[in-house]
């Protein structure tokens, strides 16, 4: 199978032009569109490019954290990256998403230099049957950016796509990039916040809901994911509380061969 | 017992003095020293004072992420906290901590005003014996921060501690203010980073850490939370992965009563 990385509906969802130092213009894309406005997980890889195509990064993205300040409109926007500081093996940056001149998204982020050393992974991968064993998500009534994954829940399912009774929030799936892209940490940032939200899991109104903040520990150094495949990766999430109208969502993302590569948790308004 | 809020170590050092309208200075507090420099998590407590302190400030924390740019120095600093944006019941904020008008530490939390709904809490609260069943740390080769604390460690004491072979880098502890005051935001934000770092719980050499990225989620309103007394809290908390000079590290702070309070997590450097 081949693809043509220029031409995937990601690259162009998430392409900024850069017209000076650090000062990006971009577009909303309609493919990657949600109920209302883009895909939170889009915009996050898009902050995260406007950093890793700045001429002063220095080494590869370590912690990411997005706030949702206001809903983004489906409109042309501005973002400006920003290194706060620039260390030895760490960089620290500060990032914003302006349209009509108004913060609309912020996001700090740090990008580092790994180097080989004492590893070791606590976590065990959870079991979880071959992706193609598992059914495909059907594409009924679900918005766009859905349409570009192939999603195969395997427990945990949105109470409106099944009939089965649940008591926790917890969801396990296969999720790939449809048509296939070679992971990078730009997809990665992305299918972190690819999970229905917790809420939908445990209740089945559809409650409106908006993501707050979003954190992402990269757990994979750039070589490692340079070798990885355009192959499903496995994502395991969970809500721990649903407080007065905030819930969080605490995740895992393992590629198919059983390496974590991404830690995320976020923080969800809803009003049920 | 009494106490005087005012006089507690823990309000000494975490007091600012408002110059101007967001604009705050600072001095490190030698009652809360860490090995070098400050313990972070009394400085994640002054960042989040600012903001609570800020006249513009609506709700309570939801939602904090601290960046540790640089190491801060023992001396003066300031805080610079700027909303970046309010909305009818949430309100995004930036916040940086300066020393020499560099960028030390950033900031951005989420406050928010939050109403009654439909809440659960999924996690079951861990079981543990009583705070006075439970030895107290012994104040031996700590750091002076530690000794601001009553931490009972039930599970997952750092190496040098303890005899215990382990496998894995889980603690339960139990902690309070040394001497005894209420909870709240703050002192809970501190409590967040009062775990020993976990590579100390795996491995015996105290090899070189540092916290990168520190986010926590309040889980607990205002006004329960005032309702809190001065009384121990729960704490747990694991790493998931150690990869390459970075571990994460995750958790929860539960009330005596079993009410959930926060749940962290942080990104931290290590040197192996």
């Amino acid at each position: 199978m081949t693809f043509n990385m220029q031409s995937h509906p990601f690259d162009n969802a998430t392409y900024l032009n850069q017209q000076e130092t650090g000062v990006y213009f971009g577009h909303t894309s309609a493919n990657y569109a949600n109920m209302i406005g883009p895909f939170g997980g889009v915009i996050a890889s898009t902050l995260l490019r406007s950093i890793l195509e700045h001429p002063d990064c220095i080494g590869s993205p370590v912690s990411l954290t997005v706030n949702y300040a206001a809903p983004v409109k489906d409109k042309d926007f501005k973002i400006i990256a920003k290194p706060t500081r620039t260390n030895r093996s760490t960089q620290h940056w500060y990032v914003e998403l302006l349209q009509n001149e108004q913060t609309v998204i912020s996001s700090t982020a740090v990008t580092a230099l790994k180097r080989n050393t004492w590893s070791s992974t606590e976590l065990a991968m959870p079991e979880a049957p071959p992706f193609k064993e598992v059914p495909k998500l059907p594409m009924i009534d679900v918005p766009p950016w859905v349409q570009n994954y192939d999603i195969r829940i395997i427990k945990g399912a949105p109470r409106a796509f099944t009939n089965d009774s649940v008591t926790d929030s917890v969801t396990l799936q296969w999720i790939e990039d449809m048509p296939k892209r070679k992971l990078d940490y730009l997809s990665l940032t992305s299918i972190c916040d690819a999970f229905f939200p917790r809420i939908y899991v445990r209740r089945e109104p559809f409650v409106p809901i908006g993501t707050v903040s979003l954190t992402i520990y990269f757990h994979i150094d750039a070589s490692t994911l340079g070798k990885e495949r355009a192959q499903p990766v496995l994502g395991h999430t969970r809500a721990i509380n649903f407080n007065e109208g905030f819930y969080d969502q605490t995740g895992e993302i393992w590629s198919s061969n059983g390496v974590l590569l991404a830690t995320t948790t976020q923080l969800v308004y809803y009003k049920a």
